[in-house]
């Protein structure tokens, strides 16, 4: 590669880490703004509105919901300025209107899916995102409630979505994602008790990471306004990088620092979990990887440059180092 | 009252029995039946299906469910042998077909309510509908999952309801619901730290247990089609025989034995629980659940005939022994 292609190729990744930056930065505005607005119906006489806040608001990465404005801004073909405009916007229209809360629904969803597993009768974790985990701050009964709280009010949020029958589907897409999460998470506890298996391993990573990314995906292709067929090719996308991000995780854990991470590392190998280094060895570990970043990549290929920014944020699942 | 009168009562009160007692065995094999059915999403590798299978079978009263269908036909107006035989068929009109899903959906949101309740971080119970609780047979990390599961799916199930927008309608009522429950169980958590206080019992009783059976009356109106001011009355019937419902609980909890109860009893007290009879004495508890009855009801005056089975319903509510 001659120097000219080296630097654009910095160019490109340059550009793609502000376009995150700004989104990142865009949801974490977004789920600011829409915890103030529902302070109403968190309820009063406890501490649970202060365990919800604390936990949506912690400083985090926001991969699914960025991941639901992108699929939605490929679907419909929007240039990347107009959208960016139209997010901003005080009166957005009504496809980016049901994406903004599809986006801000899955990161609830996630969420209450990290409050639940950091409990002691989970993974019994004191640190997530850097910081003492809900159950460590507000107590187990809150930090459990504070779960059950947000998954209740992330599906009861999508099903308010204007313009019948789009609330209903939205609701049935991400409530059908997090059962499957819910059970990769039991199968996870399970499988701590049980020999490491190649089939179980794909079992819970399919379900526990890969399918809310999935999920993701799909949500944001529905709303802005896909077919069938680009509604399965994004999906499909969102599968293929959800198992590259979490095979990205267990090779993390092996090897992250908890002051980079923000939480426990090394604690799968200590807590006999399935894990695709213990599986298939670190070297086939990071192959699988990219084979999953090339077939999330493939499914972008009809799209072309409107792709470019999915097709990094893959490959950023699994170059990330925390 | 002369003895013609006196032998008339009996008469209508063993008819409305062996009638909820015909509505309570429908809604169990309601429940059996899409218990067996959900196998398939409920997940693999681990126990995750047996503890939701374990949870939703006990032997349960099924208030819940028995008033969301009888609020459909209230409002449907429906003749109750008609009523019954559509229940039966194979194939339901598509206003009963949704009266059966909420029916379902509202019970597997009360078995999500108990089995998070009963967690050692919450009131710690080792018994519920006189069996060993979830936590005690699967252990915490799967009861804890398998309530967020029926969460998630009851919600699911309802977005799902045929005939748009009823489907995101339904998983609206229940999901507000649902967060208002949840909020009343953060109330009465942290009411166990603070002095017995008027305000804070009435708030975690309206939420905690009056707001599911409110949302059940609601559900079953909207299937039956009501309109907007027969959906508020059958909602304030569910809301008055709801608190009265609560109140009576703590009643019982008072002067019941465990043997009857099939749970736990004498605990709120130990507990320091926020109950009406720590709150406004024995004396004044049993008024102000009748008053609740009278006020349920006063709002079924309307329907004569038609909601004789939810006004012996409410009376049940605070003259059951268990």
């Amino acid at each position: 590669m001659g120097p000219a292609s080296a630097s654009a190729k910095t160019d490109a990744s340059e550009k793609w880490q502000a376009w995150y930056e700004r989104q990142r930065k865009r949801v974490d505005a977004l789920l600011s703004e829409h915890i103030d607005r529902s302070k109403s119906c968190v309820g009063s006489h406890s501490r649970l509105p202060a365990a919800v806040d604390y936990s949506v608001t912690l400083p985090a990465k926001r991969v699914r919901p960025v991941l639901v404005l992108e699929c939605a801004r490929v679907a419909l073909g929007a240039g990347g300025e107009d959208w960016e405009n139209d997010l901003d916007s005080r009166r957005p229209s009504e496809r980016t209107a049901a994406a903004i809360r599809a986006a801000i629904a899955v990161e609830l969803v996630h969420t209450f899916t990290l409050i639940h597993d950091d409990l002691p009768a989970m993974d019994d974790d004191d640190l997530r995102r850097g910081h003492p985990t809900s159950h460590r701050v507000f107590g187990e009964g809150n930090a459990i409630l504070a779960g059950d709280w947000l998954l209740a009010h992330a599906l009861t949020f999508l099903a308010e979505t204007p313009g019948a029958p789009l609330g209903a589907r939205l609701a049935q897409v991400l409530g059908c994602g997090v059962r499957d999460v819910i059970a990769g998470q039991a199968a996870d506890l399970a499988g701590e008790s049980t020999p490491v298996h190649a089939d179980l391993v794909r079992y819970v990573h399919e379900h526990k990471t890969a399918r809310l990314i999935e999920c993701a995906c799909r949500l944001g292709a529905i709303c802005g306004g896909a077919g069938a067929e680009q509604e399965q090719r994004l999906a499909a996308y969102g599968r293929h990088a959800g198992l590259a991000f979490q095979i990205a995780d267990d090779l993390l854990d092996c090897g992250g620092t908890p002051d980079r991470m923000g939480k426990r590392t090394r604690k799968d190998a200590a807590a006999s979990k399935q894990t695709y280094p213990a599986a298939f060895g670190e070297a086939e570990s990071r192959a699988a990887a990219w084979r999953e970043v090339a077939s999330a990549t493939a499914e972008l290929e009809p799209y072309g440059a409107l792709g470019r920014n999915l097709a990094l944020l893959a490959e950023y699942m699994i170059q990330r180092d925390r």
